[in-house]
C-alpha cells in the first residue's frame, strides 16, 4: 500500500484569503494536507527570506474546524518552517490562489505566491503556484461555476504533478486563471511575457501636505502567445512552466564570457598592493 | 560635449552601511550620482515591491555633507521612486556593496541587492550588484588595501558598463568580492551555483518558554567553476552575468510543452457548465 502523499498548502495573501481555502478544498482529497500561511498579507514579498527576526508558528482553526498554521514569516520562510515543524518531507507544495494574476517575468520575480513554489523547487519539492485575474477577494467567490471549475482544475493539475512530477527541464509551474472559468474556457501552455506594467509611481499629498508615493502599474499591450495575452485577452487558463536557472547557456554564454574576459584583463592590471598568496 | 552619465546608487543594507559609501565613492567620478537607499536594512527583500502602503522619500546629509535620499521602500521600489523623483532616466544602477556575498541562485533570488539591479534591468537600465564575503559591516572597512582595491574594481566595472553596456545575452551583472582583495586576487567569470545553504531553521525558546524559529544556513560544499567556489575557496572576485528569462527554450521547451499538453487535454475534459463565449 502506498503512503498518502504529503501536500503543503500556502499563499501570500494570508490565512483569511478565500483563495487559500479554495486551494485547500481542491487538494484535500489527494493526500495528507498541511496548511501554513502568513497571518497577514505578504503580497509582492517575492522570494524574500526573514533572517533578521524570530518567526512564530501559531495553530488555529478555520473552515469548519480545520487545523491550520499561521506565521509572521514570508511565503519563502514557510517552506523551511513547514519542513521543520509540520513534516520532514513534502511531495508537493501548492501556493495560492493569489488574488491577482501573476503573469509576466516582471510580476513573477516579485510574487510571493510564486516565491513559495520556487523555494520548494530549489529544495527539490514539486511546486505549483495558482493565481487568478481578480482585483479583490470577493470576486474570487462570486461566480459558483468558476469556483467549482477552478477547484477541479487545481485538483487535476496537482494530482497529475503528484503522479508525473514537474516536467523535466522546468523547475515549477505557474497557473493563472481568468476572471471566469466555464466549460468553454481554453487551456494554454504559454511562456511568460517579460513585462506587464508600465508606469509605477503615483505622487500624492497627505493631510499635512507632505508628499508620499504609491506604486501601481498600468498594463502593457500584451503580445500574443504570452501568459498575459492568454489570461487577459483570450480569457484562457495559462499554464506556464518556469526555470529558476538565471545562468546564461550555450553560445550566449560564450559571447558574454568573452566580452567580460576583456573587462577582467583590465581589472587585473589595476589591483594594487603586495603580491600575496590568497588561498 | 557628451552629457554626464546619470548613476543611481542604492543597496539593501540601508543608508548607514559602509558598503553604500564605498559604492558612492567608487562611482562618484564617473558622472552625476544620486543616492537613494532604504532607511533601515531590507536584507533578503528580493524583488519585493511595496504596493500596500505609502512610501516616503527623505533627503538627508551624510559623508562630508553629501546629499542623499532615504526611503521606507525596498530596493526594487527604489528604482521606480528614483525615476519619479530624482531623474527621469539613469544610465546605470549600482547596488551594494552588500554585507555578505550573493552567490548561488538560491541566494540571488532572495537578495535585495540583486533585486535592485534586476528591477533596473527589467526597465532597460544597465544594473550591477556588488556584494562582499563579510559577515558584518566593520569587516568591510578593516583592511585598507582591500577597500581601495574594491573601490578601483567597482569604478572600472561601472565605467566599462557605461561604455559597453551589459554584454548582449545577459540582463545584469553580479560581482562578489572575497574577504580580502590584494594584487594577487584572481578575477573569474563564473556562473552561479544552484544552492548555497543546506539547513535553514533553528528552533529556540523565548524567556516565557514559547517556541520560536530563526532561519539560517550552513553552506554546501561548493562545486568548482561556480560563483561560490570562486569566492569562498579560490578567494577570487567572481563576476557573474545573469539573465532574468525564466522561460524554457529550445528542445527543453518542446519537451515540457508536449508533456503539459497531455495535462491540458485532461483538463479540457473536466471543465463543466454551459458552453459560452468567453472573449
Amino acid at each position: 500500500m502506498s503512503k498518502k502523499p504529503r501536500i503543503l498548502v500556502t499563499n501570500d495573501d494570508g490565512i483569511h484569503s478565500p483563495g487559500l481555502r479554495l486551494l485547500y478544498e481542491a487538494v484535500k482529497p489527494l493526500g495528507r494536507v498541511y496548511v501554513l500561511a502568513p497571518e497577514t498579507p505578504k503580497s509582492a514579498s517575492s522570494l524574500g527570506i526573514t533572517l533578521h527576526k524570530p518567526l512564530r508558528i501559531i495553530k488555529t482553526k478555520l473552515w469548519n474546524d480545520t487545523s491550520i498554521y499561521m506565521t509572521n514569516g514570508t511565503p519563502s520562510d514557510i517552506i523551511y518552517l513547514a519542513l521543520e515543524e509540520l513534516s520532514p518531507h513534502f511531495d508537493l507544495v501548492v501556493s495560492g490562489v493569489n488574488i491577482g494574476d501573476n503573469t509576466s517575468i516582471q510580476t513573477i520575480l516579485s510574487s510571493g505566491t510564486i516565491g513559495a513554489a520556487a523555494q520548494a523547487a530549489l529544495l527539490g519539492i514539486p511546486g505549483i503556484a495558482f493565481s487568478m485575474d481578480v482585483t479583490d477577494a470577493t470576486e474570487m467567490e462570486e461566480d459558483r461555476e468558476t469556483r467549482d471549475n477552478i477547484v477541479r482544475v487545481i485538483r487535476i493539475i496537482s494530482s497529475w504533478v503528484l503522479k508525473h512530477g514537474i516536467p523535466k527541464g522546468a523547475d515549477l509551474l505557474s497557473v493563472n486563471f481568468p476572471r471566469h472559468v466555464t466549460k468553454s474556457t481554453e487551456i494554454k501552455i504559454v511562456p511568460a511575457a517579460r513585462m506587464k506594467f508600465l508606469q509605477k509611481v503615483s505622487v500624492l499629498f497627505d493631510p499635512r501636505g507632505r508628499k508620499y508615493y504609491w506604486l501601481y502599474g498600468t498594463m502593457v499591450d500584451p503580445e500574443p502567445g504570452t501568459d498575459i495575452y492568454a489570461v487577459h485577452v483570450e480569457k484562457a487558463i495559462a499554464i506556464t512552466p518556469l526555470t529558476l536557472d538565471l545562468n546564461i547557456h550555450g553560445e550566449n554564454w560564450d559571447n558574454v564570457k568573452s566580452a567580460l574576459e576583456s573587462l577582467a584583463r583590465l581589472l587585473r592590471e589595476h589591483l594594487e598592493g603586495e603580491e600575496r598568496e590568497n588561498r
